[in-house]
């Protein structure tokens, strides 16, 4: 199988709720992005940070060979995403991956769930 | 990195409940469209509102540079957009941009979330 | 400006669930298909309904110039899509269109929502 | 009416829940990926899952012509995916196919739900 996804995703929509109800850290309010490296080799991914009001922000994380990471923008730090402010990010790889975007919000009792498949950048794919 | 989106998207589905339970504005039932624009310069965005039964009505908005804006429909006005009824969006911009829209439906004691990538209009894309 | 969208598009998951609980029909379980049309003449669209038992079935409906049609599969009739049961549709139209595709869950007390924008079929899209 | 969809579809983000409330089956937390056949011979269809810690596992199952599979991840065994850990998904086809993503989470007394189309994998699409 040859390599699956875009070297270059972006999700528009970014917003960490500010209060959570009900055990942690299944139901801590939450933001994740889901990466898919179906590769044989590692997938260096920096995920830059767009806000409101200051300048983007960058982080870097590697998912494994034929691996899946389910990151938590909840736990990228230096600096933290302030909670209950919008934000938006680039994820960008050195290898094909696939992204996806998903919102627990346990503000109230009952949890709600969103999620996303993040835009491909077709233009920067390596594939096309 | 080069311009990141399209520049012009849809959204098909829209709709602003007509009532919503808890404290404002987190909780108030809204529409948003998060708009990410990843340029060097400002972008210059048009919304164009569709109804079930009445003409377009078109917004302007800018999103800086390096910035997201998440903008909810609610606060359009002039004509401002009737609750409780269905509705879409054209949303065109002067750069590239990526578009994602969420609703937060509290109508009822729990809230319930959902959110979609709009459509990204190939043929009037910058990058292709 | 320019035709926006596609000829036709498809939506794996459908599911109209059999029970409901709140006021009618607001907080009647329901799915929709929100059809945007932005030509400056009628869409004729037939959505082709295709089920895990049977064989599909097709329904016409028409989308005036310049507006949106939030069309429930609930609505649908001869015959009518069963509830409680896996659906999928495809939905073709003689000019551009953007589809989308939410879900009202009201099984209980609080509503869950879904929504996705449904598949563009690249291959039939008049604008490519 | 020509055939609808790709051959390989990837889906990022998966993770069913390891508990629930309500009566089962229709109450059990659950993932599924909803496929869609629109042609008239069988689609012989893999699907490989892939997690955060061990190496991927392939599962086999058919959609008959002209019909819709609502497949539930958690009936997938030989092995059983685990509950309450991160995984993603690679579907491929013999034949075009679309593929949709949902998830029913009833953890909690009132249900919440959310669904994505899986990305559409173009380089290896029969009709590009």
């Amino acid at each position: 199988m040859s390599a699956i996804g875009h070297r270059t995703w972006a999700i528009a929509e970014g917003y960490i709720p500010p209060s959570s109800t009900g055990p942690e850290p299944e139901f801590l309010s939450h933001e994740t992005a889901s990466i898919l490296n179906t590769n044989d080799e590692p997938a260096h991914v920096s995920i830059t940070v767009y806000f409101e009001d200051r300048e983007p922000a960058t982080y870097q994380v590697t998912v494994e060979p034929r691996r899946t990471l389910h990151q938590r923008f909840n736990d990228l730090s230096d600096p933290e995403i302030p909670r209950g402010l919008g934000y938006a990010s680039v994820i960008a790889s050195d290898v094909p991956i696939v992204v996806q975007h998903t919102r627990l919000d346990s503000r109230q009792a009952e949890n709600a769930l969103l999620s996303t498949i993040a835009h491909p950048i077709t233009g920067s794919s390596g594939e096309h």
